[in-house]
């Protein structure tokens, strides 16, 4: 059994969305962002980030989505969205992963709080708006020329998470669907019915 | 058979001591940063992203230092670096993977390469500095109630991680080994043999 600290759209969205593509059993904890619920005391217990999600696993509460990811598909293979650890895609699974943290998701969560960094926040936006279209224009070329998905014919945890990153930049001046490869492979992730009932549950809406 | 693109002291430094450690054959091919050749049309046909380091793997090249030393760990399993799949520790050790790289060597980069931002230098800087100073406190206060290692008893990749990433701190006003039990995990850390070879072999001196 698994619990998911949780808000809608938040990091949090690839691991509910994981958790129901494998069908797995699994509970929903809402946390409130608007109340600052994560930096309260009981979830900084569960998480010394202070950041969504937290994931329960077997009475233990871990963190770090893409770690979550990993680990979920890992331990549940029945759905093939991992490369077996002899496979030899594993490395090139484990490098996108780890590509779409350091290239995607650090600039967009310095775009969404870049008072994080306390200097100026426009000057800041910027620069992390530059080094997001930059990951984008790469993951148009991988599409492009490797796809339909990052790892080939192969659907993994990565389409998910970069699927999830595409959908936070979608306020931004060049939203990464403005890329042709990256809009069809989003409208081809989108037309999964798991994506429906993640929406359905998060209640959202927007980039449907 | 492997084939490392490095330079001295770069995120090649964990993959490098983890060939060393799991005694791996393997090709060392270094990179002059200086002369930029990690932008050059060579280069960047191995790994799009001009950074350093790109591993060849099988004759692939393959990139993301964190990603490269998950995959070696669990491909070489003798060593009993990563836990296996099943093991109640999996998902801690993934969570420490992505942490290290979410919450100190993104801000790491940023103290390194502030112009990366194209914001003010010295404002990222200092904010970069806050954000490493608070992830250090949460690694300390880790270490004091789980140690010795990451994964308690455990040693695993996560640790060599951490450790080149606080030898990255040790210019700054207020480094990684200021901290009581980081200082003494990075002593125990430099203490093993294969941490000599490495610095005869990268030609460091700095931090030994
Ligand atoms: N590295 C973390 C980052 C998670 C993260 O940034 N979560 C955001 C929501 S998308 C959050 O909790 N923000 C609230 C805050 O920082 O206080 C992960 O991938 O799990
Ligand atoms: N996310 C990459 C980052 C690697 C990285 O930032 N490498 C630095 C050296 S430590 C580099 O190549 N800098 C030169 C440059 O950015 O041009 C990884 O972990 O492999």
């Amino acid at each position: 059994m698994y619990a998911l600290y949780y808000a809608p759209g938040a990091a949090s969205l690839v691991v509910h969305w994981l958790l129901i593509e494998l069908g797995l059993e699994h509970e929903l904890r809402r946390v409130d962002m608007q109340a600052r619920e994560q930096k309260s005391a009981e979830y900084l217990a569960l998480n010394p980030n202070g950041v969504i999600p937290t994931l329960i696993v077997d009475g233990r509460p871990h963190y770090e989505a893409a770690a979550l990811a990993m680990y979920l598909v890992d331990r549940h293979p029945q759905a093939g969205f991992a490369p077996a650890l002899d496979d030899p895609q594993r490395a090139e699974y484990a490098q996108w992963m780890f590509n779409l943290v350091s290239t995607l998701q650090a600039p967009l969560r310095l775009w969404w709080y870049p008072w994080d960094l306390q200097a100026d926040d426009a000057a800041v936006r910027a620069g992390a708006q530059a080094q997001i279209e930059t990951a984008c224009a790469r993951f148009e070329v991988q599409l492009a020329q490797r796809g339909p998905y990052l790892l080939g014919e192969r659907l993994s945890a990565a389409d998910f998470y970069l699927t999830m990153l595409m959908r936070w930049s979608r306020n931004l001046p060049k939203p990464a669907h403005d890329w042709p490869h990256l809009a069809e492979y989003a409208r081809r992730m989108k037309a999964r019915p798991s994506f429906k009932t993640l929406y359905e549950r998060e209640g959202l809406t927007e980039w449907a």
